[in-house]
């Protein structure tokens, strides 16, 4: 390619951008089935909002971070600060959203501390736009713009969860009688270890997944534990297994239910909360621990390491501020010897390419990604909803983060949203919907 | 569209390359003037190594790394490895030379850690010359690579040295009687407390530095401690100080000296040798601590952070693996509250403009950069040297690092290297030449 295509100027420079000319900011409620954990149940609807920038000349770039009118707020409050900026000035433009929204404290963060914050959020939807369209005008794949790729599919695990009946969307429970196959195991209520073994078998065989995870935190930990021998039982012991009871149990509880599940777990994900129970616990176990919620942003970082508190980050591009910051992330996990791997929420497309690219260029990548995409059925993409191949998912090759806008499923989703009157994630109204006078407890077991 | 159909995509962007096709490995020798450390006595020339890559479809990146013939050897029998790779395959690459060259372990690097290590060395030069490939080929200057600048110019500090008089070159310690100005400076004596302060008048007049810095670990303590408060009488509370006693003092000697100097520095470099010492030191001090002997590579960070050895790591993007290492390096340093500047070497402006692009990427730059340049008269680029202005000097704008081979130049530089007999860095057998007998001591006051 010669360079006279990038409209440079005499001397050699680029004339200018590509720069932001517009930003779109559009909130969509994709359908959601009763899922539970230890925060309550999922709405028929999950949250999710897409991040359009258009440049100067006309080219597009998407993103697509947790719904949450807050942060759509603020991402709209942001639009001054952007519009005219470089999409190659990453460092310039987050600097400009820390001026405006500040990093928050843990303490400001409260009792959710790895959700929601402002800045990381906005970031990470600016910055995955702007390396869309850094990689469509230099032909290149995101993957690329972070030093390329070191494998070609990326793996992910079977995300299982406890649940009630029901496929979510408009019918709230209701299910579609003539479902087959996984949508069928979709809608079928998971609430025993027998119906998360079939639900597992069912994910499986569709998706080809090859380690498998629970989500725990819902029952009594007697019966989350049957639940995952079960697994051990029905897929052998060359499936990896993890549990994440959701920081919901006592270091007692973690420390007993730990040791009996030490010869069949691959690692075991936040069983208390706060990294000072998590050291605790590790100090009592064989088992790696792995966490999304103790250790959740670089602030929380050096009390981690100087706790030794896991040996497993989970880090989210959504929640540690982007893509580049996640490969520090996986710099800091390298160099101190702690593992790397991936969170999720309930998602599409975008996200999930996202994820994707960020996973080809990890310098390793011992543990199958966690993914929620299997629960949803809907897709905001041309391509639709992307292929899982023995549990992995192929990289995108073409430039930027190879996939596009559906507008027209956009616009529905974005229906969805307006119809449902859903303006944040709130699972604890959920299930009080189902169990009148249900709260959430910080530790339960 | 398969990839494979086609090398462009629709709308004629390039899907495929550029990729490696010649490498180029130029040792040159620049005149080095007597320089006095810790380790002995600079060479009449000091050693570099020019790096050129050309892609297949003829464009040239290029890249500076210090100069050694085994570290030569190494990036030639790399050569296999690189050829027909894509450059923006930095993993890729690195991941090869990992496999090839290892990693050695701190141990293996023995009395001198920081330096001659295969792996960085050879990355480095690929990496750097890489980007400047991927700058040119996408129209960006390596800055935007790195996230795009946050300041048009990056501060460089004096860096002063005790001295022979002589300039260095084909004259060995011969001079220039016609030199005005620095030139002359440059060329004098400096070894006591009044030389060193007119050395450092005559550089600051010439590139206008701001902060200033002083190779010790020559003298006796307290003939550099008395040269240091001889510069603050010269330049007052304003300019900042710093002193580099080269690991050679005691711990009893880095803080009887250390608190001394307390009221007068911005900070105290490697006042003694490893982690532990520091630890001791920096218990003991006010001052801020920096290193870029006893904290030099990712495997001594967790001990650097177990220790609380020191304040500011003095980064090299030679010795810590390239440009984008060193991005992983400063947010390892914001993680934990650890400042970054960077360390130096005798180099050229091929080094200065990498330098300069990942100094203007930093999130922050409280202190101004270590660098040897005003000791170099030579020049390998088209430019020629590099202009400072205030001690800064201005980021390049153009495509790629911003500078070109004067392949003239580097011919005469390289004739240099063959003509004077040197194959690596050995200050002691130069230092022998001037005080037979002389030995290396690892501690010596």
């Amino acid at each position: 390619m010669k360079q006279s295509e990038f409209d440079l100027t005499q001397d050699g420079r680029r004339k200018t951008g590509p720069t932001i000319r517009e930003i779109h900011i559009t909130p969509i409620a994709v359908v959601d089935p009763p899922l539970l954990n230890a925060a309550g149940l999922h709405a028929p609807y999950a949250l999710r909002t897409i991040v359009e920038l258009v440049t100067d000349d006309g080219i597009s770039g998407i993103s697509e971070i947790p719904g949450n009118s807050g942060i759509d707020a603020a991402l709209a409050e942001s639009r001054d600060l952007l519009i005219g900026k470089d999409v190659f000035q990453l460092n310039e433009i987050r600097r400009v959203l820390v001026n405006r929204f500040g990093t928050e404290t843990a303490a400001q963060r409260g009792e959710a501390p790895w959700d929601q914050r402002k800045l990381v959020h906005i970031f990470s939807a600016i910055e995955v736009a702007c390396l869309d369209i850094i990689g469509k005008v230099t032909g290149r794949p995101v993957v690329d713009l972070l030093g390329g790729k070191l494998r070609d599919r990326v793996p992910f695990s079977a995300y299982l969860f406890y649940k009630y009946e029901g496929a979510g969307g408009k019918l709230a429970f209701g299910i579609d009688p003539e479902a087959q196959g996984w949508a069928a195991a979709r809608q079928a209520s998971a609430l025993n270890p027998a119906e998360i073994v079939a639900q597992a078998k069912a994910m499986c065989a569709e998706f080809g997944f090859q380690s498998i995870k629970l989500k725990g935190g819902v029952f009594d930990p007697r019966q989350e534990v049957d639940a995952m021998f079960a697994l051990r039982d029905a897929f052998g012991p060359d499936v990896p297994l993890r549990i994440d009871p959701n920081a919901l149990w006592t270091v007692e509880t973690a420390i007993r239910y730990g040791r009996e599940l030490e010869p069949i777990l691959e690692y075991l994900e936040d069983p208390v909360r706060g990294q000072a129970n998590m050291a605790q616990v590790r100090n009592a176990l064989k088992t790696p621990l792995a966490t999304n919620m103790c250790t959740t942003s670089f602030e929380d970082i050096p009390a981690s390491i100087a706790l030794s508190s896991e040996d497993i980050i989970l880090s989210d591009h959504h929640f540690w501020g982007g893509l580049r910051a996640s490969i520090t992330l996986a710099g800091i996990c390298e160099t101190f010897g702690r593992g790397l791997s991936m969170h999720s929420n309930s998602h599409l497309g975008i996200s999930l390419a996202a994820m994707v690219h960020l996973g080809a260029a990890l310098p390793t990548l011992p543990y199958a990604l966690d993914t929620h995409y299997p629960w949803q059925s809907d897709e905001v993409i041309t391509a639709g909803r992307f292929h899982f191949e023995d549990g992995a998912v192929a990289v995108p090759q073409e430039p930027g983060l190879g996939v596009e806008l559906d507008r027209k499923a956009l616009a529905q989703l974005h229906q969805n949203y307006l119809d449902c009157g859903l303006t944040k994630r709130d699972d604890e109204v959920e299930m009080q919907k189902v169990q009148p006078g249900w709260g959430f407890r910080a530790v339960r077991w």
